[in-house]
């Protein structure tokens, strides 16, 4: 299986000027919507139009479980990556909640869950709006990055090719607006040690607390992360620049990850909407910018987390956060809370009178 | 006509920890819900429950006139004021474009509009959700606080006897979240004279930009600001402590913020959840908060505007902003863009599973 990066289209500085101009004209003072102006202006060139339309909105939150958690880098047991896949389908999560409160489709993906046995017993109790995909898992989890690449070639293109699917699908059936959420009980080991590669860091500036190190936890988890960059230093050091991104990937995991950053690739070559969330759906983000840097053009950054090296890889990527409201949870939840701001920014775009209709005085 | 200040009940420690408890026991990592939990423990112990609702949430938009516009604190003529009133009242304004949005439902307070003649050709085009307010207004404008006192003590308790009356009436229809808006054209002036009397701060500390000054404008606004303190200087040195916010209001106005104190004092003794917007209603919560330190409690600070000085009033008052997107439009915008994360708070107390009933492993 083999897999090439879909063309993303470049935003046009006319119609980014031409949406200015419709901004500056609403009756409110120059600027003083402040950074949803900039935000409505983003969308309007995503779309290509002075009317941009926010139609049928996914939240994609993608499981997958991670080999290297059997070294304990995490204080949660890898089952709970199983059990909260049902408490989103049970709609008891906080993206259930969020998902309900804003009219947001669910869809969960299972990218490579371990204990899928769990979701043998078909749940009656499926909450309305939500959606379980399963017929795109890789395998039960990635390989221990510290013995071995998280996944094989093979499995990193499936996983690309999956996220491209998925989108491509939502997008058929109408969806211009995607929402990246995860879940994956180790994934923030494998993002920081993407961080760590993409930004040639130590890992230990791009480790944070996760789901709630102590400090013994976080000295734990940071040696640990050392020892697998060192089994794949050699590795990556040969890569030529342009592979690196993927390969580093490859080596560290995980299927969540991979298909998110082929749903981003997708979802900027569709021209949607992309609502980025935390920690984890950045170093989707990250990736796939490596891959072309144009999809940074249709990503909205929802929220900056409270996992300490968030903000900084933002800021790398040129990514303004529209929230800073100390999150840490993933699952779509910031990217859910940053929803109405979209909305709005549509809205006062779309439905606010000009000086002139409503006959106010300028300044 | 007199007026004294209505008695706020305190709040529950209590409760608070017994909100604590039910907060860690839902199914995310301890605190990952960071600013959303702080948030909905204080929606509970406002409510005096362990399972709060937010009933009828209502934006109040009190529009009112400067006599001190006359000097040339602000860059647009003072007819705005009412031209904006008709851009609320037919839905082409952002506060009515967000009230729609989320449904709330959008009061239009005429506190003291000059140009009312506008209002006489009855409109036919009021927005759904829409209402407007009339039988409240004190006069067409405050008298010009460079002169004299902004408002006579007769029309001070008249404003704030009015705002406890409004606030009266919502909450006897359901309404249980007042957000909190203001239009005025000159009334950063005001609420930039009552920081500098309250926090007892040089003045040009307590100036912004506004709606929009260059800076000659702003250099402008400072001068004319520090003569109206002047004028004023001896009759508030001469006040007694407990005085000396009320006599302030009186000087300085307007008859829109005053009504704002004597609704926030009022919504507080309802224990109705009280949404701050910015720097104008900040000036009401602080006036209020002199009065009775309790009311801190009821308000939650939805945003931090880009008037350089109300983030630092907000520190003063222990008040932490929900969304900081460089706003500086007032209208209630910024209440209104935040309100859906009261929600979110709400929804999440109330509606996520918790561990046990999840079967989801703790760490």
């Amino acid at each position: 299986m083999s897999w090439s990066a879909p063309e993303i289209p470049s935003v046009s500085n006319e119609l980014a000027a031409a949406l200015a101009v419709s901004i500056d004209q609403k009756t409110k003072p120059l600027g003083s919507l402040g950074r949803l102006e900039t935000l409505a202006l983003q969308i309007g060139v995503i779309q290509n139009t002075l009317r941009p339309e926010l139609r049928a909105p996914a939240i994609l939150v993608f499981a997958g479980d991670h080999g290297l958690a059997v070294e304990g880098v995490s204080p949660y047991p890898q089952d709970v990556t199983a059990q909260m896949v049902l408490n989103f389908l049970r709609g008891g999560a906080a993206i259930s909640v969020f998902a309900r409160q804003h009219r947001l489709a669910l869809h969960v993906i299972d990218a490579g869950v371990a204990s899928s046995a769990l979701f043998d017993a078909t749940d009656p109790a499926r909450a309305v709006g939500t959606h379980f995909h399963i017929g795109w898992r890789v395998r039960g989890g990635t390989h221990n990055s510290l013995v071995e690449s998280a996944m094989t070639q093979r499995e990193l293109n499936s996983a690309l090719c999956a996220g491209e699917q998925i989108v491509e699908n939502l997008h058929s059936g109408g969806t211009n607006v995607a929402l990246l959420g995860e879940m994956g009980i180790g994934n923030t080991s494998a993002a920081a040690l993407l961080m760590s590669s993409l930004l040639d860091e130590p890992v230990a500036n791009c480790v944070g607390r996760g789901a709630g190190h102590d400090d013994a936890g976080l000295s734990k988890k940071v040696s640990i992360l050392a020892r697998v960059q060192a089994r794949h230093a050699s590795t990556l050091a040969q890569a030529q620049e342009h592979e690196r991104a993927l390969l580093a990937l490859k080596c560290f995991g995980g299927y969540e990850i991979a298909m998110m950053v082929g749903a981003i690739l997708r979802a900027a070559a569709l021209r949607m909407v992309i609502v980025n969330d935390g920690f984890i759906t950045t170093a989707a983000v990250a990736v796939a910018a490596e891959i072309d840097r144009n999809v940074l053009a249709y990503v909205v950054s929802a929220h900056e987390s409270a996992e300490s090296a968030h903000a900084r890889w933002l800021k790398s990527l040129g990514l303004v956060p529209l929230l800073s409201l100390g999150l840490r949870l993933g699952e779509g939840s910031g990217a859910a809370l940053a929803w109405p701001l979209l909305q709005s920014a549509v809205g006062f775009l779309n439905e606010m009178a000009t000086f002139a209709s409503a006959g106010v005085s300028e300044a």
